[in-house]
């Protein structure tokens, strides 16, 4: 079945590039009500939905995620959203990357993909495009730390990590998570292993509400060298991009100690702790025009479910190791330089992490 | 189908009389995957279900929500829960009445009547029971302000009226409903008037959250003078329970001031004022063996949306009045005196409302 969707914003924030009405392999939606048409009437027919949420931006973590979804379920929904409400006020949110158009095109590509390999591979039925006001459709979405709303908290998990300096962010997530899962009633959704701490508060939320949807976690999708696909990486240009991979280098040496016997905190932070702070040395020594500089915000190994920090790895439960770091504007540019999108001068957060895994 | 239970919880907070295994017309749940099974098998059976949550000590007027349900629903599911996160630390939890035989007994009348009824009314299927454990399955349930754990918060609604001296009160409602909407699934939800910032709250959860299920709210039941129903109406004795009418028939004088045409504040809340202030006057001159003292928290007058106080009743929204009177404990009783259950000592908090219809 074919089917326009039925409007589109012209919000300058929410740049969908201009749409006119095409056929899709997938029906898009704009709106709620017949997106639940749609999902009650494959409830009947006894098919299954599994469900890929995103802000858009995909790449190949995103598309492997869909991938997953479509050997284990007949339907696959995708929803294109940039969340307001999980970007604090100072934070990315109108710098964050949309692109509808490219992003369409990737998912055409995939459903092409599944009809190649037919038999028992499912196919992207349905994308949910919402607007900001069909998300929050009473009160503005509210991004500062006090605001007013309508919202799911989950503490402390959100407290930790990311949630130190980001104190909306896992609000602005589970609430968006909340109403997109409500939405969606999904048999299954997927999310990235990438965003480690992600993964431990949306299976809180689906445990403590009683959402009944699996959740299913794909491994992190890397660059040949090991870096982490993020829709944020277009902001590092080739720089950056090499000096980045820092996090995931110290991560790995982490995990080297780890796997080499080491469970006390302070040998698996050390060696994770030795490179990153090698590498900053490294760039400062060279020129503004050469180097690339960055900040720890913080390098943490926790508790797989709690995500306290450990003292010592209980090596039967393994734990996490993660990081983020921030990747500074760059000081100075040479000719002809390729400094990314935003030309070098948009900081990037960048997150890594790596699941030490239990062992006898 | 006849069904046991499979556990019951022997909790001395959660006093359920001891139930051996006996046949109900109704299947008793106290955990979620079982119910889910049968709620799905509805589904695709084209069945509807209404779902009536309760705290238990069910009186007349969840027995009216109850009888509504099976009106238009093949399949009514009760729940029965003493919710601890929506009541504060220092608030009566413990003193709530829990009365699971008589209302047991009470589902089985109903579902006589219904079945005498025939036609199309539905009938009382399933009773969802759970422990706390169930309900709060990762951290102990909090009534702390500041407690951690999984919470929905509607604001600044849940600040407002009953708000304002019981702060964790809506954020236990809305986190509780959401857990069992999404456990139920249900077609419909049933609440009752008397509760109208719970209903206000409750309506606000499902539209920003996108619960797929329609909120139908059921009138005040009330007894024949006028004092709506409320399982903590069982503590007043005969003594409060005639001075406790005091907050309905401030409302009415209120309601009579807008009939006859008022619309400013001040002369709404004076017809109610003055009704609160000449009985208390009158108790207040007779011994403490023959009266009963009472506090009023709050009378006010609402928008029926948003619940902020209005200024000048708009008359083509109407408004809502309600209030909160704290009925003291009893100074000194009689001998052979009806002081009701706890002996007159237990404080009981009586609310009211009544909405004022827009009128051209």
């Amino acid at each position: 079945m074919f089917r326009c969707a039925r409007a589109f914003s012209t919000s300058p924030l929410f740049k969908y590039a201009a749409m006119t009405c095409r056929q899709y392999s997938f029906q898009v939606f704009r709106d709620v009500p017949p997106l639940r048409q749609m999902r009650r009437q494959l409830l009947l027919d006894r098919k299954t939905v599994g469900f890929v949420p995103t802000m858009g931006a995909l790449h190949e973590g995103h598309l492997s995620l869909i991938r997953q979804a479509a050997t284990e379920n007949t339907d696959v929904f995708v929803s294109i959203f940039v969340n307001p409400t999980q970007f604090g006020v100072n934070e990315d949110l109108s710098s964050y990357p949309r692109t509808w158009d490219s992003d369409v095109a990737k998912l055409e590509e995939l459903n092409d993909e599944f009809a190649r390999l037919g038999g028992d591979t499912g196919r992207i039925s349905a994308i949910l495009a919402p607007t900001p006001k069909v998300m929050y459709p009473t009160l503005p979405p509210s991004s500062e730390v006090d605001g007013d709303g309508s919202f799911v908290t989950i503490t402390p998990l959100s407290r930790k990590l990311e949630g130190a300096s980001r104190p909306v962010f896992f609000r602005g997530v589970a609430t968006v998570c909340m109403k997109l899962f409500n939405i969606v009633q999904a048999d299954r959704a997927y999310f990235g292993q990438k965003d480690v701490q992600q993964t431990v508060v949306i299976k809180r939320l689906v445990q403590d509400f009683y959402i009944n949807t699996d959740i299913v976690i794909g491994d992190t999708v890397r660059e040949h060298d090991g870096l982490a696909m993020s829709s944020r990486n277009v902001y590092l240009g080739a720089r950056r991009r090499a000096v980045g991979l820092v996090i995931y280098d110290a991560l790995k040496a982490a995990e080297n100690a780890y796997n080499s016997g080491k469970l006390a905190r302070s040998e698996i932070l050390d060696a994770a702790n030795g490179v990153a702070s090698r590498v900053l040395s490294e760039q400062q020594a060279l020129s503004p025009s050469e180097r690339a500089l960055y900040e720890v915000d913080y390098i943490s190994l926790a508790d797989p479910d709690t995500l306290d920090e450990v003292e010592t790895i209980d090596p039967s439960k393994g734990a996490i190791i993660s990081g983020a770091v921030k990747m500074v504007p760059l000081e100075e540019s040479k000719p002809g330089e390729d400094c990314g999108l935003g030309d070098g001068k948009v900081p990037v957060r960048l997150i890594d992490n790596l699941i030490f895994k239990p062992r006898p």
